[in-house]
């Protein structure tokens, strides 16, 4: 993505590795300071999972990559065994960094695959950096893809709708549904933005806002309250959302506020598209099976430190929302645009 | 409505005279603290509404009636001609203290009619605090009628969602939906309901949030986000709002985000009633003809004081949405429960 700083527009990558450390931007303090965020170890690493200093599905995936490739060099001497034992013990602390992110998992189990393989403790250093840089850089291109893919479907002169943020930040590169809009307003196409605050997190209003600012893409922050009104008054030409997780029969689980959106979409005939890489979908997974992770009260009775509601409120906070697949008219992966797609097995 | 105090449970009315007074509920102050500002002359009533001491359509009427008959006792002659002009100079001020509020005009409108007839400024002065009491005692009279009626609604166990503060700090006293929710609750239904924070002004969890709370009706606060997975998922049985205007062909104005629920509670086969008093009907309005306020983009880039959006951030922010009747299910009003009504002419 690209970032304005005090020498000029750079190109950045949310996450990435310089020698053994893992740098990132830091999300704690988007919007009001670009900072990046250096961790020396794994541990660090994980440190920066779990207190949302990179977040989203795909970025997370990558940290996680990149926090084992940091354990191999943690360890200093040549015995297999041993050195395996070390590996072992660091997979599990990074996977209990974010419990809920299916992600995490699947890029440890991943580059944990490929160390199995190695011949030495040395051979390992070389595989587990090798196949963390393959990692994001997989992620990276198939959100490219995505976007490519995803710009068709923008006419000159739309404005679409985003809740959330499924941009550059949440990923590698690029973004799920920031993608295509991104590549859209590369490529020429005039378009704005309508972007929901999203509450409880607000990831609309600190990071989206921030992401389309820095390549000036012209966009409205709206209150998600507002986004039925300027859907029904004709404003809103199509919605593109991300999604945390697919499911055998194409309800997307989403950001809490994603379902409101679709339903309100469709009553007004408006096309509602979910981004996401085909390893977002599930096959083994229905919607019913899914408990609803609810967060923390505070993200709801606190904003940014301050208390909203009286003392003794009780607050709910439900994580994610699931959106049927009626609601939605198709799919942009990095395979093309696919509309009612049902996954037969997993890749 | 009930408050807890230090000297135990007392009843208050929002908005209340005392001698020359205007005393109401401090609504900048909740949901932190309870304080009651007082008002010496109309001019500090005036601003008591421009700056949001008090808020909320009927409260604003009362407080306008209020304002009115204290200009009276700040004339200190007997020469009728120049009292009114005085008086005229006084409603000219109230009438644009929120220049979008239709009640403000209503009851400046009708409390001067009454003082045209009066023969003498002391006559004026009498029937100017009589007829500011009866306004006010009318608008609570209605209020508790809608409780009353719209009680009958709610089921024991059942589970209601309201949005933003249809409460009695919207109005003089018991609220518009509120009213029935603390009619249920008093007559010792087991009742709960589920408090949209509304964003962005978060009403629901200032001030929802807090009346609630002061006469322990069960509730939960979530982000508006949220409304649609509870529905979804059965917990929520019916759904009560008020209304700031009503429109010949039944469309409802209200508070940002009312369409949405409207529209979600439909797809989920969720009862959507509109409690309000006849007074809000227009019947020389319809939908088309309203303009929505875009109000203030602070309103959004800011909460509580705390910046919230990257520099440069263009928010929009309107105030209300358009409801259209086929998601309605039916009226609350003080004459009772109605569906599809369709007013022929103002009372």
């Amino acid at each position: 993505m690209q970032v304005k700083t005090a020498a000029g527009v750079k190109d950045y990558r949310t996450i990435w590795m310089e020698g053994t450390n893992v740098n990132m931007i830091d999300q704690r303090a988007l919007p009001h300071r670009f900072e990046i965020y250096s961790s020396r170890d794994h541990r660090e690493t994980v440190s920066a999972i779990s207190n949302m200093t990179v977040r989203g599905a795909p970025a997370i995936g990558a940290a996680a990559a990149y926090a084992i490739a940091q354990a191999t060099f943690e360890y200093n001497g040549s015995d297999m065994k041993s050195f395996i034992k070390h590996l072992d013990s660091a997979s599990a602390l990074v996977k209990q960094a974010r419990p809920t992110a299916y992600d995490l998992f699947y890029a440890v189990d991943s580059i944990m695959e490929k160390i199995h393989g190695a011949d030495s403790p040395k051979h390992a250093k070389e595989i587990a950096m090798k196949e963390s840089h393959l990692y994001a850089d997989r992620s990276a291109e198939a959100c490219k893809r995505i976007g490519e893919y995803g710009m068709t479907l923008i006419s000159n002169g739309s404005s679409i709708l985003t809740h959330c943020n499924a941009g550059a930040l949440a990923c590698v590169d690029y973004g799920t549904a920031l993608s295509p809009i991104r590549f859209a307003h590369r490529s020429g196409k005039k378009i704005s933005v309508f972007v929901d605050e999203t509450r409880p997190r607000l990831q609309g209003a600190k990071l989206t806002a921030w992401e389309l600012s820095q390549e000036d893409i012209p966009y409205f922050l709206i209150a998600d309250n507002a986004a039925g009104y300027y859907m029904k008054k004709g404003e809103i030409d199509m919605v593109i959302v991300g999604a945390d997780r697919i499911t055998k029969d194409g309800s997307v689980f989403n950001k809490i506020g994603t379902y409101e959106k679709a339903v309100v979409a469709k009553e007004n005939g408006i096309p509602f598209y979910v981004a996401a890489p085909e390893s977002t979908w599930d096959p083994s997974l229905r919607a019913d099976d899914v408990i609803v992770e609810e967060r923390s009260q505070d993200e709801v009775l606190f904003i940014d430190g301050t208390r909203i509601a009286p003392q003794g409120c009780i607050a709910r906070n439900p994580a994610f929302d699931v959106t049927p697949k009626k609601f939605i008219s198709g799919f942009i992966t990095e395979k093309g645009i696919v509309k009612n797609i049902i996954v037969k097995k997993k890749r």
